[in-house]
């Protein structure tokens, strides 16, 4: 309960890409921070406002969740960076022992268009927490995730909907540079790493521009940005495949909020190495869970006569436990019990999920493994492993 | 995951009163069951629907929990009884290895009045759940509850307003001691306790015959009911004090629903053995703390500039994890964490108080002991103890 960070860092983060599978370009890595080894690939369960909706830290170290993401946007508004400060950063504030990737707050600027100003400074936007209005530049940014105390930040990009005509997308890339470049400049602790964002939305020339432009500069990572916005799933795939071959192999390479299991499967096979998304935390609390045999929405009335374990080839403490019947009747009662069994449950899937596939990836079986887990948990949503 | 009971119950309650306090009613006992003893005085979690809201069974052991208490009434409409009967009950089936007590749903009934009638044969009523009509009959309430398995029972009573006029009353107390005989009658597995309920309102002479009548016959234990539905505090602390007198020292002694720590102190100081209340789980949704201090309620701007403990007494996890701050933080976020936090706090505190009281009452220093508690955490509403 001290008021500074117990580890303070020390080295910069580094990463050691290892095996490469022979059957597509998914591969192995070992990111290191001054709190710890990650392997990769690796998917970070997401905690936006210091917390994984309804999850204690040690709950998320049961899963063996090793990095968990957080966001600068919304702890601007809410704690602000002054507690921050006070107490020695987010992990002595959260608790969490573990490394912390932020987001820079870029795509919540995006998704929240109402009373924000985007200019070449950067953001100006209305608090939905008490009406203030708040500057966001990558400066600012930066200096709010140095408060924070992150183990990895991210630059504040200009996020716009994919779709979007290819004037816009340049204009925004091409901001997005700028602001990646006053970003490094702005870096004050040398302990936390800095990732990159590749922008580009769906044109193949302006990713490889981005790519190029952003690894000529001393990033520690370099992430894809603007997908899952607006896109079709087969968009996405084909500008993951693409911007990850133009990423250099010595850093790790993280595809932003993009996050179905069969996402990720897909990802990995391109050569992804880190990962976030809602959906596990979003859809417990709806009372969806992600099986070895694809997905089931446990409020369906058919769980409450079946007393087996939600997945019987789960080794989560939900599935240990509890009868699918109990969980069930957990949920029509509206008791928050249910959504937190089924967090623990999903982020323990996601978790699993990479497990195995660094496995695969080790033994060079890594494109017949992600055929084997589509066939079984999305035969109606079908994608093809890159090969 | 077994679909029959680890534990079958093979020996009745026992229960074996201990030190009594020279300066106070107060004394200590020990309640056996087959899940265990249970050392009284002793606070029950109300965990209604099979689940004390939002935590889990690990959670309860944590903060030692011996008992937790749930609903006839509801745990009929929901999941209904047929899954307690396939798992083997209601440990089983949430995963509670100690006691459970269930109330009869004499309470509910009452406290639901819509679409409900009482006769002498019981209450006929719609189901919240899915409009179904159902019958609550002394013996259907043992029925129930002898599927649900808890180790203690409690007669189905007919609850009313404690303020109602005296020919009420004086009814309401006659068909619950005629329908405490047909529970007996309807018991079917002898290693479940039963417990009677003594009613009659505000009127001593009511209270005396039933206590009376009730103590004839051969109750495991005597509860105190109808009281904290209506009555004044000073009502219901000179209730309970003279019913608790009128109970046999070779029984124990159950205030129902009854609950402020103050309430508590009062009526351990009269030689009730058991409580029962929804406060320190409510008030924690709520934002509200008990302390050693008193009632703190997190949400209140000062609390997010404050980086100490909730309570620095405390032994809880949230008090040996978490900053003030950061609870703070997460409820002003509306983060189910924070309701989680405060609970495991709250019935700790509970849980410590009780503690805190059968170590005075073993040292023959209650009625100081309660005196000193009640200065400190109720100031502008104290309370004499019993002396």
């Amino acid at each position: 309960m001290s008021g500074s960070n117990d580890a303070l860092p020390t080295s910069p983060m580094r990463f050691v890409a290892k095996a490469r599978d022979p059957g597509s370009s998914a591969r192995r890595g070992t990111l290191t921070t001054s709190r710890g080894e990650i392997e990769t690939p690796v998917f970070m369960p997401v905690g936006t406002r210091a917390t994984v909706t309804g999850l204690t830290p040690d709950d998320l170290l049961a899963v063996d969740a090793p990095i968990v993401l957080a966001n600068t946007y919304h702890l601007l508004l809410r704690p602000g960076p002054e507690v921050f400060r006070r107490v020695g950063g987010i992990h002595a504030f959260m608790r969490w022992p573990r490394a912390v990737l932020t987001d820079s707050g870029g795509y919540q600027i995006f998704s929240q268009p109402a009373e924000r100003t985007i200019t070449e400074d950067g953001a100006r936007f209305r608090s939905y927490v008490d009406g203030r209005i708040h500057h966001l530049t990558p400066e600012t940014s930066i200096e709010i995730q140095t408060a924070i105390g992150s183990d990895i930040m991210m630059v504040l990009d200009e996020c716009i909907n994919a779709t979007v005509d290819e004037t816009a997308v340049r204009a925004a890339a091409d901001r997005t540079h700028r602001w990646a470049l006053r970003s490094l400049a702005a870096r004050a602790n040398p302990a936390q790493a800095l990732f990159a964002i590749v922008q580009g939305g769906l044109v193949p020339a302006l990713r490889r521009q981005s790519a190029q432009f952003l690894t000529d500069h001393p990033f520690d990572g370099f992430a894809i940005g603007g997908l899952a916005v607006g896109d079709t799933r087969a968009q996405r795939e084909d500008m993951t495949a693409f911007t990850a071959s133009l990423l250099p192999a010595s850093a790790p390479r993280y595809l932003m909020g993009v996050g179905t299991p069969p996402d990720l499967l897909y990802a990995i096979g391109c050569g992804v190495d880190m990962f976030d998304c809602v959906l596990p935390t979003h859809l417990a609390w709806q009372g969806t869970a992600f099986t070895s045999t694809g997905r089931v929405r446990i409020t369906r009335g058919a769980h409450g006569a079946q007393d087996e374990p939600l997945d019987a080839r789960c080794s989560c403490s939900t599935c240990r436990t509890y009868l699918r019947s109990y969980v069930h009747h957990l949920f029509k009662c509206g008791e928050p019990l249910g959504p937190r069994l089924l967090s623990i449950h999903n982020l323990h899937y996601y978790v699993q999920l990479m497990r195995d596939a660094r496995a695969a990836i080790d033994e060079g079986r890594y494109a017949a493994f992600a055929r084997e887990q589509l066939a079984r948990i999305d035969r109606h949503e079908p994608a093809a492993v890159r090969a």
